[in-house]
């Protein structure tokens, strides 16, 4: 039996909800009718933030990441370092180390990973801008690579290797070792070979 | 270290992602990015629906049920039975046993379940509402109690059943048993004999 007609609105934002990555059909509909108990304010406002994403938020020209100008904040910032830029997968990636205030240099944001198995190439990334990048400024002059520790990680650290090796920069990745709170016993071998090879002195 | 401002825009949508339940920070985040990889006209039209969901749904007078009219699609319809009532706790309940096509009744939403631990009692359910429908309609012939099968569910049940047998009107639960696809084996005890005991003959 199809919905009574008085749903179809109901229906109708369920499936906008359904596109949302993890989404499915129960669980949007049940975001859908959570919002009817906000008021009208509410759903206005974010209705109208919806609405003005795409007018709102462009990527940098530079670096790829979000920015509501044409070049970031991050790349027009003065107080950060030209001379160390980190590579990562996705604009997620900039926000979760911006979140640590550890890192003071500028970001490139591939926009993705080489994963044969998904069908994406080096073409596909932000590749070429890169190396571009790297090119045409004199500043540059550490680049460190931050992406997953997974074969498509290192697949794609390795072809970045290569295609940077030529160019007058140093190329630096993130250490690896045991996560913070993680025990021993249940720490993967790869993880923790690397943690002992790669030991530093305690009073750091 | 704060987001950079070109952020706060994907802040702020975040932030009403994060009011839909079971949505952390991180999820919200991850919703408002995804929606950056849509189009324009995807966005304006999910804003739109968004915006407009109040004006357009409101509560059936009758049944508590969702509607576009006063009065719900189900309540009005000619075809629906006026004799039987079914009592759900939600409104997802009525959207869930409209989807078996094998009610043909009307419903009468109590919106939640009676459960001191959050606070709500009674007063704070669609019971009055049933009572005045029961007295002034001398249709109804039974009510059929569909709520949860828990505590909270059987105390309702209870309550309700208290509540409406000075009234001249049959009372019904839906049948317990075991669920399509369930092993005996793993079946909880109280189903199990449940399901024993209310045994039905073969050919039904």
């Amino acid at each position: 039996m199809d919905n009574p007609k008085s749903l179809q609105f109901i229906d109708e934002l369920t499936s906008y909800f359904n596109t949302l990555p993890g989404v499915g059909k129960k669980t949007a509909q049940r975001y859908a009718l959570q919002l009817l108990k906000h008021d009208d304010d509410f759903l206005k406002s974010f209705g109208k933030t919806l609405s003005e994403l795409k007018s709102k938020i462009h990527e940098c020209s530079i670096c790829h990441h979000l920015s509501e100008k044409p070049i970031c904040e991050i790349c027009s910032s003065p107080v950060r370092k030209d001379d160390l830029i980190c590579i990562v997968e996705d604009i997620r990636d900039v926000i979760a180390i911006e979140n640590t205030g550890q890192f003071h240099g500028k970001y490139h944001v591939l926009g993705g990973i080489i994963s044969p198995m998904d069908g994406i190439g080096p073409s596909d990334l932000n590749i070429e801008s890169l190396v571009d990048r790297i090119k045409k400024s004199s500043k540059i002059i550490e680049i460190l690579l931050a992406l997953r520790i997974t074969m498509e990680g290192d697949t794609t650290n390795f072809f970045l290797f290569k295609k940077l090796k030529g160019l007058d920069v140093k190329i630096t990745t993130i250490a690896r070792g045991v996560s913070f709170g993680e025990q021993i016993e249940y720490t993967d071998e790869i993880t923790l070979a690397k943690s002992i090879i790669n030991r530093v002195p305690y009073e750091s």
